[in-house]
């Protein structure tokens, strides 16, 4: 594409908007004597510390997808900005507690917070901010009806529990030999098909969009996480190493129960066996992805991830986007799930 | 007192309902193929596991405080009912990540959840019970007005930002050489009284009260925090070792900063020398416990106490609580700050 992308002109309309509204809900994590939780919080965020800057803020996918939602939904992106912020602070929560979760040291190319704090602190930031996000939430009532902000706060808290919900298979799948397709679903679901769900249908809701209409948008955002992941999964085992940024057979090596591998197990085949075998290591690791990949596991992960992708499409067509935003939603859509149109 | 306790009958006829609140609220954690983050849960309230019973379900006075104001300041405790679930789990979901950032292994003499189940389920799991929490005060709804529910919510959120703040803090402070009075003060604000406080309020904002009395309530719930901290604190040095079931110079061994303890820094005399001299040995404590009380800190911790106390009951009579709920709060709040009368 070398005309000027939408998203980009959008993107770059809205985000002072959000960074501004960010900015006042974390100053009150500054009251009562705690400048440096603020300074924890700003950090996560991208803001201060060293490299901050646009790398380390993250791409906010999560919050415009908010605020185009709202717009193509036939109402004004402004008037969904406290849920836009909502979703970016539960997004950076579960960042926060997730690091510490998986002992990841870096994210965005800086050291996890925990890494920087130690985990006492990290923790209890990561609350924080979770408790800054459900206040967020409620800013909402500024241009909202109150059941219109009751409704968004139901469904806010719901997609939370979702998110633990997915978060606990995870870590539960990381010491099961056996993890069924059904079983990897609901992680994904929870972990990150629900945030994107409730980021469409909130911006919806905030529209005041017929209930079948948010049904769409939320099952566009459903389906998108899905489809994202399985595609996710693909790249990390037979990924263009410079596309991803990262060792391409990482997957493998690091024993990630991803989708081609569920698959690949199930054959009880040669990848079976090479897997049962123990930790895979790097240099067999390419020989190991070709065995799955001949075993089917890669045609079965991308058939998939199609499959997954015409849902999210057709999900977004029925939600009847309108004028510029539903285009950019669409050019979104079809750049998240590496298509070429 | 040989009288039956008010407070015990009512805490008898509340309990039940308040259960059967808290398990409906917990299932949908199970939701999704997490039984066993339902099975976590269940186990921090106190309900399975090794020791289940009354001693591991903890004493549950802040949701009863909650019934109780409500039905003080004229109202139903029954209308109330999934605030004091949202109190019960917030406070449980600050146990479980406390635990965790204290290092403690045992809660309520039984294994810390993440004891039980490593440190990344247990940190999620809190993050779960947050969301229940949340998700738990909606039901407010069914019985309330909306501007009720979400005014009840904005304090909520304020509440559980404090909780952080005052932990945040706590832990700060554990690496830092002085401590000033005001910072001590913030801590135990945010740690301790603020979910006392809420807890108050919220009953009297069910009920329906008007605005003064709801802050008034509140009030009594905030120095009852902080007259409790201080008497607390002074139980930690000086506690008869029986009654409070343990060592009764542990927070001068653990090199605790409390009340005394920092007053005692500030003389820059005997105390300050052997504190300073580095950490407490189990032999020292007695007789550093004395040097202490001779300048001063113990007076000092006592006075204190009774000036929150005087501010607590002033508050509560404020509040002018209605009859038998009255009395019972007249009658908790006696026993929580150690009078006699």
């Amino acid at each position: 594409m070398n005309k000027p992308s939408g998203f980009s002109a959008f993107a770059e309309k809205a985000r002072p908007a959000l960074r501004e509204e960010l900015r006042v809900a974390i100053t009150s994590s500054a009251d009562h004597g705690t400048p440096e939780l603020q300074n924890m919080i700003a950090y996560q965020l991208g803001w201060t510390g060293e490299n901050a800057g646009p790398k380390a803020e993250g791409k906010q996918i999560r919050p415009l997808l908010v605020l185009l939602a709202a717009e193509a939904a036939g109402g004004d992106w402004q008037a969904a900005i406290p849920a836009a912020v909502a979703v970016e602070l539960i997004h950076n929560f579960s960042l926060i507690h997730d690091d510490i979760e998986d002992n990841s040291s870096l994210r965005r190319g800086r050291p996890t917070v925990w890494k920087n704090w130690g985990e006492a602190q990290a923790i209890n930031t990561g609350d924080a901010v979770f408790a800054l996000a459900n206040l967020s939430l409620m800013n909402l009532e500024k241009t909202l009806s109150r059941e219109t902000v009751l409704q968004a706060g139901k469904l806010f808290h719901t997609t939370c529990l979702r998110l633990t919900q997915g978060q606990h298979l995870d870590i539960l799948f990381e010491n099961l030999n056996q993890v069924s397709l059904e079983e990897y679903w609901q992680m994904v679901s929870g972990k990150t098909a629900a945030l994107l769900a409730f980021s469409l249908e909130v911006g919806a809701l905030c529209a005041s969009a017929p209930d079948d209409l948010q049904s769409n948008y939320r099952d566009f955002g459903h389906y998108l996480g899905l489809a994202f992941q399985a595609q996710d999964d693909i790249l990390g085992i037979w990924g263009n190493q410079e596309q991803i940024g990262k060792s391409n057979t990482g997957d493998l090596v690091n024993g990630k129960k991803t989708l081609p591998v569920l698959y690949g197990l199930a054959q009880k085949k040669g990848f079976y066996e090479g897997w049962s075998a123990g930790p895979i290591k790097s240099k067999e690791a390419a020989k190991l992805s070709q065995m799955l990949e001949a075993e089917g596991g890669r045609a079965y992960a991308q058939n998939t991830a199609d499959r997954l992708t015409d849902l999210a499409l057709t999900a977004l067509e029925n939600a009847q986007p309108h004028g510029e935003a539903g285009d950019i939603l669409r050019e979104l859509a079809g750049k998240l799930l590496h298509r070429k149109e």
